[in-house]
């Protein structure tokens, strides 16, 4: 039987989530989320595979543009189905070399390879008819080493080194996916700390996620300190003592600042900071976790594999953060995944967005069954926006991801979901973009 | 009279370069030099200004739609022409938080809003009629401090360490200017050390450099070690033990492979290596530095202020690369050069490409009159390709650049040689389309 893409569709979808503050932050005040969204086809029984990047609105459509690039990467091409062919897939859209001139391996470039890395991905664990963590942890420790790009990792962490740590966790694979399918793997909730919310509502909200079982909250920090001070108090007097409290300022300091402020807040008992200043900042990130006791926390913004590196040679991180749509899929991901390992450092996701969660809790529940071995001290973030748009969405039950067991990356978006968001030319733009001009 | 900003137009500009192997390096294989590239209209008396990013071919296209972004940033405002506004635009194209979350500060959307920030400078230095490097150097030090974005910088220099920098070297600006236009600015060459040209064209094009007076050259390596040695050591008999030889690894190696492979390249005494690993990999940069005896460059792919804090934080480079397209424009640049005067670091620029040395000349001027105050150990890169299309081309008399005096930023390109390289639809593809479709 023939099996070769055949298709290769690219949306540019939009919510106007800027309407109720969802999602603002010290940085981030007035975010539409959005997803520039690719539809992998093929001739292998209407078998699809879907991937997208993330954005908060202007911007989306340079999002889609870059992923058209890689269409005659693709198009015409065998299905990827394999360990093999899936890192190759990655290789060739990362090692592009006029395309990465654009990065290299960072931006908008890199989240468009990222993206199509990801459709297909999803469309051969639906071939192999299991989720896209179950396929990966069905790869033994040589196929998981070949998909990985050493290329720049090797002063931290050479191919023998990989396999020996999957080879490590091989024995328990079976008892954690049973344990895995039993209790979920732990969330946390930030749907509580956005900055546009006010004192009710967030108070409401931590008072809530406690309710659903969470054991970890997460407020916005970084634009008032009075403020932050305020809002913690709160929280923490809504949750009592035994709930974390994570705080993010979305890289709104400078490394003083960043040390000045967590000083403050200290008292409060913040569990980590995230974020606190540039996700490029190797060095600063390492200076503000030694000038204050509160924990560091980075990734969301975290380029690629080299930064992680990094972050991590030089102590700079308490946890990794790791997204699904800002590196270049999962291959580049598990590199993450594997250097946290050997590190010894818990990987604790960002998501949220659109289908960030969706995406992500795959990597974490793969790194538990075949890479850390471990889901002490981690935790996906849960943001409870947009999984209505999903055919398959996440599912969180007493404050765990309950682990998903349809056929891959869980990344598919309803098809009305799509018609009516498309930007600008979907209804429910071009009712706003007609009554601006009314205005 | 009124000056507002009425038009903003974006082309996507390519020159068949890969048919000659002109810039072909051990990364980048195939280039065919092209730039994304943007016109300010104004109602200014028909005054333009005009900026561009440099690419390598495919993806110039996600270039345009990136710059295209920015259009309602400029059109119907002001035309920006002194510092306040020059500075409020630059904060005002890298803070739109929504484009922002495309990088932070890197890759594709960096890129575009340096190219619109540089186009802003051109018109705002023809309006003032004199050439950027000018134009910049007649700012007082507190115009010029004004000009920065400081966050993420404050650990390493601060607004008024840069201030007190600035008024150090304010006094001899008069006499570094005078001996500028007399003498030009030292200039190296890479013409001859292309990887696809073969061992006689480089010999013959090394013994020219050395007549046409330059005093170094560079080579690209890191393909293949005994091609490297055998190469080196012909253009060393060729210019003879008194010229300097840097070499040019276009971030091929990993740490211990660029600190092997120094080790045998060092008898044949090249200048420096330039990007031996990842431009994201300020440690490994540290380690390469540290590990062989060659010193350090890097940065025409660094992403940022951020990036370039570091490397000089941690040691790690001898010299900064900086370019005049890959960062956000002039404001960004000048924060660099701040920070390497302040770690006593040569500014040596990258250039070549598409009317990369049109622009950088301009910054190293500045950064002499006004900056470091010194030329001692600087250069700036020349490449003999692709001026003519340039109204205002780089001008080198006996292996200096000659200081423009025209007004504006030499952004320029000819109308015909926009008109014929449009891609796809200008004449010079088209010719290319039809003849691939034939065969």
């Amino acid at each position: 039987m023939s099996q070769t893409v055949t298709d290769f569709e690219v949306h540019d979808i939009r919510f106007p989530t800027s309407e109720q503050l969802d999602g603002s932050d010290a940085m981030n005040t007035d975010p539409d989320y959005s997803a520039a969204y690719v539809v992998l086809g093929t001739d292998t029984g209407g078998a699809q595979g879907h991937g997208f990047c993330f954005t908060i609105g202007r911007g989306n459509d340079v999002m889609a543009a870059a992923i058209e690039t890689l269409r005659t990467h693709l198009v015409g091409r065998p299905v990827p189905r394999d360990a093999a062919a899936l890192g190759a897939l990655y290789r060739e859209l990362t090692h592009d070399s006029q395309l990465r001139w654009l990065g290299p391996e960072k931006g908008v470039m890199h989240m468009a390879a990222g993206a199509v890395v990801n459709a297909a991905w999803d469309l051969a664990a639906k071939l192999a008819g299991q989720p896209v963590w179950q396929f990966l942890a069905g790869m033994t420790p040589q196929e998981l080493v070949s998909l990985v790009d050493f290329r720049y990792l090797t002063d931290a962490l050479t191919p023998d080194e990989a396999l020996a740590l999957l080879r490590a966790a091989e024995p328990g694979r079976a008892e954690r996916t049973e344990r895995l399918l039993a209790e979920g793997y732990p969330a946390y909730t930030t749907s509580p700390g956005w900055l546009g919310y006010d004192d009710d509502k967030l108070v409401r909200l931590a008072e809530e996620a406690v309710a659903d079982g969470f054991t970890q909250i997460k407020l916005k920090v970084g634009a008032d300190l009075d403020d932050d001070i305020r809002r913690l108090a709160l929280a923490r007097t809504a949750v009592g003592p035994g709930i974390r409290i994570a705080v993010d300022a979305n890289q709104r300091w400078d490394v003083a600042a960043a040390v000045e402020w967590m000083r403050a807040l200290a008292p409060y008992d913040p569990y980590w900071i995230e974020e606190p200043t540039s996700p490029d900042d190797v060095l600063g990130h390492a200076a503000v976790r030694a000038g204050q006791p509160v924990k560091v926390a980075t990734g969301e913004h975290v380029a690629n594999r080299v930064v992680f590196k990094q972050l991590l040679q030089a102590d700079a991180v308490d946890f990794v953060q790791i997204d699904a749509a800002r590196v270049a899929g999962v291959n580049e991901n598990l590199a993450i995944l594997l250097l946290a390992a050997k590190y010894g450092v818990p990987v604790c996701p960002h998501a949220g967005g659109v289908g960030l969660c969706e995406l992500v809790q795959h990597l974490s529940m793969f790194d538990y069954v075949a890479v850390s071995g471990s889901r002490e001290d981690r935790v996906i973030e849960y943001v409870d926006h947009l999984h209505e748009h999903f055919a398959d969405p996440v599912v969180i039950r007493d404050g765990h991801y309950v682990a998903p067991r349809t056929p891959g990356f869980s990344a598919r978006m309803l098809p009305d979901s799509i018609a009516a968001h498309i930007y600008p030319r979907g209804p429910v733009w071009q009712a706003r973009l007609t009554a601006e001009e009314t205005h």
